[in-house]
């Protein structure tokens, strides 16, 4: 099957099964990520008490752990919360926020990716690069980095090594099994505007690995949900409007976002 | 006087006195609550350090309680302000978000109710079943209960006995004190469609309540104004918006709510 | 140089340099913040982790500290990473929210003016004078205080005794730096009716001090970008919408905010 029909065939999945995708995420992106979970036809949670969190991963499809705001008690339910998804065959998506910001994050993302196993980890590729111990350059939690010729390579190489998919996300993105490796071209640089639509593409990569075990397809798909939502948003942005408008316009592509938006719209190479 | 009458006196009430609403809440929809008391004509305040909230909720003329979010922390900081509002005579209003998904947020929620003593308890039906003791079916933080011929049963129980006002909300609204028992018909499935609808409406709750000693008409109209809003907020829903939109316009439409609706639209019985 | 042309320099400055602004601020409104920074130039990021927080700000150009939802854990944060920037000499901006309504709130606020040395210092006036140890009226995190006549007088003191910028936003804004008093006479009292517009004009300042060690006219700057832009949301704003499609055009207003707006619509008075 060609790729824009499984991506279209995992929009429908979604739809119909209203998965529960559970999130310990951070507090400044957490109601976008709610909202872009619930456009996509997904029901969102939000839970991170020590108490909870094994309880409430094991009745949703799929986790996603966001350390954009992680403190050490937030770090102790994410690995709980991550290791009983691992147990009982729940998808478990990472996005290491700012890592390479601080020596904290990176120890808290490096003991993450040892403790648990991650389905697709996304990041900018400064993000991506400082958790496979390359060097790179970032500013808080924004990449400084611009997509080098080696881009792809990164992607492969840590995809290889963690046995995971790995979705580097920028002006092109790059998203790879460790084998075969997928680059796309959607999305437009208002994206970079508005806070927390890499946060959101990870909470819809979580989304549509809730529906399917093919988690390459699922980061594809999240990953091109955000990039031609991004591209309406910005067609349906009026002259005098800004960055207020389009963060709401974010969230309208996205519940508007459908099969003909993939076939017709979609920017997807294979190598 | 009729019900709508004094709907009406409430909301002329609360913009007369901007009431102080002190919420100790989840932080997925807190901005959202906050947004949508100022709307209505009140004040809101978000604080929950153990060492402050005594002192906010002296100052406050009710008091909002949401488990969204909770943790061990938080949850000593709801029980500290609960007790004082009770002491003082200020209404507390509880939101027992998610109760039937983990064994943690039953054990919690029923400790409050053990604690505290609550004005006006809304759920929806899942929740409300949990909290009364029954069997339900929820997923995350969501009722997978259909309103079914006991709805009105459940809600005048456990209102009952709890000495309270409970709040039944889903296609159908319940709300009884344990001897008369409203229904409301106001809403659109949309509603669902936005994170911390069910939130934002327990905060109208707590807000109505701070003008009235009658809880029963409050949380008719906490109720109705979410309801006639997200009707009026589907109605200026342009063709090509979305969920984002739609967010964004129930809003506007408490910002404008006016008696004029509650008289020409409320879909409320008494039996 | 005339102070309209001063703020338009900065207002380049912030777009060409993408300044790094390190937030340490409530969950309410954490969002908007973050936001609003991007809409300016900056580049925003929240992080309150003891474990990280100074190495964050190291980073950074600029550091705001904002009370709103204060606890001991991320109290003790503000600390170290304000004496980290203090030590570094990056500015740091404290928006005392609240600081009136409960004993903790002014005990806290009290002990960071102690321990750090703070750029500018945004308030209203019911805080700005219990700051300064008058007496005021608050009710919860809004003042209850309209301007009086001595409304300057406060703000130079206040700026003398610190050393300080002191900014007093209200119906006529008060920014002094114990030497010159500025008023400031834009706005609408429509940005009384969105939660956060005081802790976004914050974060304004803090992006404007991150480019210039002339504190007073970022202090300006940045209340005078709200200002303006609350009036131009004001203008964009349809008849039939309300708060709710407000708050979207603060973003955009800001987002679109020029030199033109600075040179046409500014009313700045120097006493």
């Amino acid at each position: 099957m060609e790729i824009n029909k499984k991506i279209s065939k995992l929009l429908t999945l979604v739809k119909e099964k209203k998965p529960l995708i559970h999130h310990i995420t951070n507090y400044v992106t957490v109601n976008d990520c709610a909202n872009i979970v619930l456009a996509l036809g997904g029901s969102p949670v939000m839970a991170d008490a020590i108490e909870e969190v094994e309880d409430m991963v094991s009745m949703a499809s799929a986790l996603v752990l966001n350390i954009g705001t992680l403190n050490s008690t937030t770090v102790k339910s994410m690995i709980a919360a991550g290791k009983k998804a691992n147990s009982l065959g729940i998808p478990v998506i990472l996005d290491p926020v700012g890592i390479g910001a601080t020596p904290y994050r990176k120890e808290v993302a490096l003991n993450l990716i040892k403790e648990i196993n991650f389905s697709v980890i996304r990041g900018n590729l400064a993000e991506i690069k400082t958790l496979g111990g390359l060097d790179s350059v970032s500013k808080g939690v924004d990449s400084e980095e611009i997509e080098s010729d080696n881009s792809a390579e990164v992607a492969i190489d840590l995809a290889k090594k963690l046995r995971t998919v790995i979705a580097i996300t920028g002006v092109i993105d790059y998203i790879s099994d460790g084998e075969k490796i997928m680059s796309l071209k959607n999305g437009v640089e208002m994206l970079t505007k508005v806070t927390g639509t890499g946060c959101m593409t990870t909470s819809l990569i979580g989304t549509y690995c809730s529906v399917t075990t093919d988690y390459l397809t699922a980061a594809v798909a999240g990953i091109i949900t955000m990039g031609i939502s991004g591209e309406n948003a910005m067609i349906n942005l009026d002259e005098n409007h800004g960055s207020g408008s389009y963060r709401t316009n974010i969230i309208d592509s996205v519940y508007n976002f459908s099969e003909i938006d993939v076939a017709e719209r979609g920017a997807i190479y294979e190598n």
